[in-house]
């Protein structure tokens, strides 16, 4: 029984590592298809936050299983209900990538941003995609070293969010209101995904080390 | 034994009360800074965000302990874990409440929005604190009767949002592309909290009836 259980909260854990997984991809893909005005990948990116949507609601549904039938304490417990949490936060993730794709759809043929602004969002895409890439590493391996290197991505994501408006207000930008309106929507994206992240990986951190770091409430 | 645990359950209920009366204050009081750039309100409203933050923290760790304590099940199992659920949606609607405060001081001594749009922001937020006035009742009552009303303020809300677009797209805007991108950013804020609302809801019919309906992914 015990071993089972056991079985259990190891399976809880691979399906955390496989919606990270998805949710990496979602932003690879999704940021391609705003990129590169690719509807059909858009599309595709689309359809496939179903996925991961399902996978949440059977990953809360196994944990509160295991709640129930194993009334777990100390780790155990502390293991499932950040499960809960993490589901939660890669959930968000993948709807925010989702967003991004239905950016690309929204405006196709065109492209979301105008050229000026295409750097900023692929250096934001980027930090994105590898720090969801780092949190499959950090689900598998529960190295809490790999948090610094989270914490620095999303930094690094804020401050591009930051230079999006400061590109905005700039005198040169010529761009209409709507592209303003979807830019400024599109920074807030890339910038939301990168701080679910970091809430998983400090979930993670209570997990290895009992220590609970308070979120910041900046964003 | 028993009955402390029921006294306890009760408490939990009470606590996530407690947390909606102040996500709908800072609703109140951070639309009001918004609309007249009354910035001591603002610093209030900016400042009481803690308080939720700091009711989530004890909501959660109370909700952990009964569950490591108690080995819950069945509907009081259902009762906390919904608990920890909708604390986190809560905490986010105080959050959301937060950043239209903060934009509100970040524009001071102007106003956020130009006067065209303030009727619009007007009517989201009435239908924002209504709707955070509705789930107070519905946490005291488990009224279920009461969803369908938070529902149409949701999607109330939505049309909005996307009023707002429209608004920002037409030929006789004039605004300058930061207050555009400002604009954008707390029409999506008033969006949000309303959609968080609505999740809170679902739990309490979760709760309620057994019965879950997914979560529409729309935003």
């Amino acid at each position: 029984m015990r071993k089972l259980f056991q079985e259990d909260l190891h399976h809880l854990g691979g399906q955390l590592t496989d919606m990270a997984v998805l949710v990496a991809e979602a932003m690879e893909k999704g940021y391609r298809s705003f990129e590169t005005a690719d509807v059909q990948l858009a599309e595709q990116v689309i359809v496939a936050d179903q996925r991961i949507d399902a996978m949440q609601a059977e990953l809360d549904e196994k944990a509160i299983e295991l709640l129930a039938l194993q009334g777990p304490v100390a780790s155990d417990l502390r293991l499932i209900v950040g499960a809960l949490r993490m589901s939660t936060s890669l959930e968000r993730m993948g709807d925010l990538a989702r967003h991004i794709a239905q950016l690309a759809r929204l405006r196709y043929p065109d492209t979301v941003a105008p050229a000026q602004l295409m750097p900023v969002y692929q250096q934001m895409a980027q930090k994105d995609i590898a720090l969801a890439r780092k949190i499959v590493e950090l689900l598998e391996t529960r190295e809490v070293a790999l948090i610094s290197e989270l914490d620095a991505y999303n930094e690094q994501v804020n401050d591009l969010h930051a230079g999006v408006f400061t590109t905005i207000a700039r005198s040169d930008w010529d761009s209409s209101a709507a592209t303003t309106a979807d830019v400024t929507l599109a920074s807030r994206y890339f910038e939301r995904f990168a701080d679910h992240g970091v809430s998983v990986a400090k979930k993670v951190q209570y997990l290895v080390t009992g220590e609970w770091e308070a979120e910041t409430s900046a964003s």
